[in-house]
C-alpha cells in the first residue's frame, strides 16, 4: 500500500492536504492502513508535528510574555534596535495564522519606528519550525479551496513585508530553522547563526514547493547545483554549510553566540541611520520588481500544491512509512 | 613563424577552422612549417584530438551497446530514473553530430516519460571530452559558411533542450569533462562528481567563445572573477575546486562514487514527481527568457568565431607549437 | 556631545560633508567640542586622511614617474599587456580629481590600443586608499551643491568606463584596497591579490553609500548576507576571505606574488585577442544595461548623501570620538 501511495493518484474526489480532518475523505484513506481512523489521524498529526516541529494540536499556545499587545511575539526597542522574538518556544516557534499576522504587523511597525536596525530571533531552543500544521486543520465554510486561497494570500503578504522592508533586517538564528523560516533568509541583510542551527526545507517530502523568493534567491546566492539539493531534494544544512554557501553571514560557537552577536548589533545600531537605510534600499531596489513577481508565482504554485492529490498522498505516504516502523 | 601565427592575420581569403581539409587553404599554411601538407594535416588532427579528447577520425564509432535505437547513447528507465549514458568510451565520449541529435531526442523523450528524475553520465573513464572535431571535417556543398551555420543551429537546439527540460536533471560526472559538457552544467539541477573529474573549457586557446549559457550562468554561480579565469583563460578545475565555486553539488571518493550517488538518486526518485517537476520549473521560469536570449547570442558569436581567421590561426599556432616539441 | 552627534540632526542650515572648510558652518559645530575651530579642522582632516588613507592635504603630489603625459599614473604597454599603475604611493594611491580624469583617459586608450589584456595595479605598499579627501575641500563658486553634482558626474563617468571596457581587465592587488577601489572589483574580469591585501568599504561609517555597481554586483557575487556586512556594516575582508566569497580570483604569497602573477598574465596575453575580447563582451553584454542603471542610481544616492546633514554629522562624530582618545 505504501507503493500505491507513492506511485499513483487515488480516486477520491479532490483529496487534499488541507482537509485531512474531513471525515468523508478519510474513509478512502482508512483502507490503506490497519490503524483506525482516529489512530491514523493522531499518528498523522504526530508525524507532521515532528516533521515541522510542532506538537499535538488543539491546545492554544500560551505565550510566555508579550509586548505591544502581541500574543505570539516579544517585541522591544532598545539601543536603536527593534527586536522581534518568535515566542512560542513550547511549539518550537511554529508559525500560526495569528503569528503570521502579528509578524506582518510587527515588521510594519519596525520599518516605521526610529530604530536603526531590526532583528528577528527565536525564544528557546528553536529559531522556527516553519508552518504550524494547525493552520490547515480549521476548514472554513468555503471549504479547502477557500482555506488554500486565504493561506496563500497570507503567505504572499508575509513575504511582501520582507521584500519591502526599508532598513537593515538581521536574523539571529538561535537554533534549527525549518521551511519558510529558512527560505526567507535570502531576504535578510545579515544572518548570524549559532553552530547549533540547522537549515531544512523539506518541501518535496511533503509534496509542496518553495516560497519566500527562495526559488530565485537561493540559486542566486549559492548556484543552482547547491540550491536544488536543498529546495528539491530536502538536504538539511549545518550552520557551517549554510555559511559556506552564503545563506549565513557568520557562525558563532553556542557558548559565545549571544554576547558576540549583540555586541556587533549594538555597534551597527550606532551607525548613521539614513546611510544604512538608503544603502540597503539601493541594494534591494534593483531586484524588487522581480522579487514581487517571484513571490506571486511561488504562492500561486503552492496553492495548487495544497489542493493537489499528490500533496495529500505525500503526507499519507510519510505517515504510512512511519506507522510501519 | 610561430610568432607570425600568433600575431597577425594571414592573407589567404577567409581561412577557417572549418575548412582545414580544404586543400587550397592549406597551401598558404604549408609554408609556415617544415612538414609536408599531409603530415601537417595529420599532426593537426592528432593535436586537436588530443586537446578535445578524440582520436583519429574517419573510423565510425562502434557503440558498445544501445537501447531504444540510439547509436551513441545507452538510455534506460528504471526505478523512476531515466539514465542517458554517453556511450563512445573509446572516443572519450566526444560528441558527434549524431550524438548531438540523439541527445536532443533522448532528452525530449525523458522529459515526457513517466520518470521522476533524469540522469546524464558517461561510459568509461571520461564523462565527455566535448565536441568531436570530426564534426568539422565534412564540408557540405554550401561550404564552410553553411557548415558553421548548421553547426550553430544544432548547438542552439541542443542547449535549448536543457533550458526547457521540465523535470530535475542530474549530472553524474564520472571523469574529466571538457568544453560544452562543462558549460552545460550550469543548466543541471544537481551535479555529483567523482574526485577524478576535472572541468576544462579551453575556448580562447582554440580561438572560440563560451556556450551552454555559461557566459551568463558561470558568473552568476561563482562570480565573474572565478568564471572568467575558466571561460577566458582556460583554467582547468579539479572536482574539489568546481564544488567550492558551486558548479558541482558534491564530490565523492572514486571508490564509493557510484554506490553513494545511486543510493541518493533512488531515494530522490521516490519523492512526489509533480512536486519536484513544478518546483524545478518554478526555479527555472524566472530565468528562462534570459537563458534563451543568452543561448542565441552565444551561438551567433561562436558561428562568427568558427569562420574567423583568428580561430584558424589559434589552432595552427597550437599545432606548430606542438610540432616543435 | 558625541551622543548628540549620532542621535539627531543639528539645526544649522544645510551643513554638509562638502563644506567643512566653510567657516560659517563651523561656528555651529565648534560648540560641540572643546577644541578650537582650527584645531578641529586639522583633527578632522587628519582623521579623514587616516580613514581613507591619505595624508595631510594642500601639498601637491609628486609623481615618482609618468608616461604618456600622465601625472598620477604610470602607463606602459609591453608583451601585449597595457599596465596602468596608480602612482601616488606617498598618498597610498588615493584618487584625486586629476587621477579620476587620468584613469578615465588611460582606460579609454587601453581599450582601443592593440594590447590583449589591461592590468590595473598600484605603486608602493597600497593598492589604493579610495577617494582623496582633498577632492572635497575646494568648494567651487557654485557652492557645495555644484561640487557634489560635479563629483557625482565624475564618478559616474569613471565607473562607466569599467562597465564598457571592451577587453579583459585584470586587477593586480598589491596591498590594501579601500572604498571605490574595492567596489569596482566586481567589474574586473580577474582579480589576483597578494596575501597582504585587505578589502574595506567603510561607507556607512562616513554616512555614505556604495558605488561602483557594488550594490548590484556584490550580492550577485557573494549573496546578500556576506555583501551587506561589507557594504552596510563596514566589515574589512582579508585577501583569503575576499577570495572565499568570490571577489578575488586567487591569493598569492607576498614573496612570489609579482613573479607568479606576471608569468600568468604574459601567458594570457598570448591568447587570441579577438576570442578574449569577444568572449568578455559576451559575458558583459547581458548585464550591461542593468549595470549602467545601477551606476546612475548609486551616483544619485551618493550625491544626496554628500549634501546630507547626516553625512556631515557622521564624520564629525568620528572626529569627536577620536579627539577624546
Amino acid at each position: 500500500s505504501s507503493r500505491y501511495a507513492t506511485q499513483g493518484p487515488c480516486n477520491t474526489s479532490k483529496p487534499s492536504m488541507l482537509d485531512f480532518v474531513n471525515k468523508a475523505k478519510w474513509d478512502a484513506w482508512k483502507s490503506l492502513g490497519s490503524v483506525s481512523q482516529e489512530e491514523a489521524r493522531q499518528q498523522y498529526v504526530d508525524l507532521i508535528s515532528s516533521l515541522v516541529g510542532t506538537e499535538a494540536p488543539a491546545v492554544a499556545a500560551q505565550p510566555t510574555g508579550s509586548t505591544k499587545g502581541f500574543q505570539t511575539l516579544l517585541v522591544s526597542t532598545e539601543d536603536n534596535i527593534t527586536t522581534i522574538r518568535l515566542n512560542r518556544p513550547e511549539k518550537k516557534n511554529a508559525i500560526t495564522v495569528e503569528m503570521y499576522n502579528e509578524l506582518i504587523e510587527a515588521l510594519d511597525l519596525a520599518g516605521k519606528d526610529d530604530s536603526v536596525i531590526t532583528v528577528i530571533t527565536g525564544s528557546g531552543d528553536y529559531y522556527c519550525s516553519g508552518n504550524d500544521l494547525n493552520n490547515f486543520t480549521k476548514i472554513p465554510e468555503g471549504g479547502v479551496e477557500k482555506l488554500a486561497k486565504e493561506s496563500g494570500e497570507l503567505l504572499r503578504r508575509y513575504v511582501k513585508v520582507y521584500i519591502d522592508f526599508p532598513k537593515p533586517l538581521i536574523g539571529v538564528i538561535n537554533g534549527p530553522a525549518v521551511g519558510v523560516s529558512v527560505t526567507l533568509l535570502g531576504l535578510f541583510d545579515v544572518v548570524y547563526a549559532t553552530e547549533k542551527a540547522t537549515f531544512h526545507t523539506p518541501f518535496s517530502q511533503l509534496g509542496q514547493s518553495p516560497e519566500g523568493c527562495s526559488s530565485y534567491l537561493f540559486p542566486k546566492i549559492m548556484g543552482a547545483a547547491k540550491a536544488s539539493e536543498m529546495l528539491l531534494f530536502n538536504k538539511k544544512l549545518t550552520a557551517a554549510q549554510a555559511c559556506e554557501v552564503g545563506l549565513v553571514t557568520e557562525v558563532f560557537p553556542e557558548s559565545s553566540f549571544q554576547s558576540e552577536v549583540w555586541t556587533r548589533l549594538k555597534a551597527y545600531a550606532k551607525l548613521p541611520r539614513n546611510s544604512l537605510a538608503l544603502s540597503k534600499q539601493l541594494i534591494r531596489v534593483v531586484e524588487k520588481e522581480k522579487l514581487h513577481a517571484v513571490n506571486d508565482a511561488e504562492v500561486e504554485r503552492l496553492v495548487e500544491r495544497w489542493l493537489s492529490d499528490e500533496c495529500m498522498q505525500a503526507i499519507m505516504s510519510f505517515f504510512q512509512a512511519k506507522s510501519k516502523l
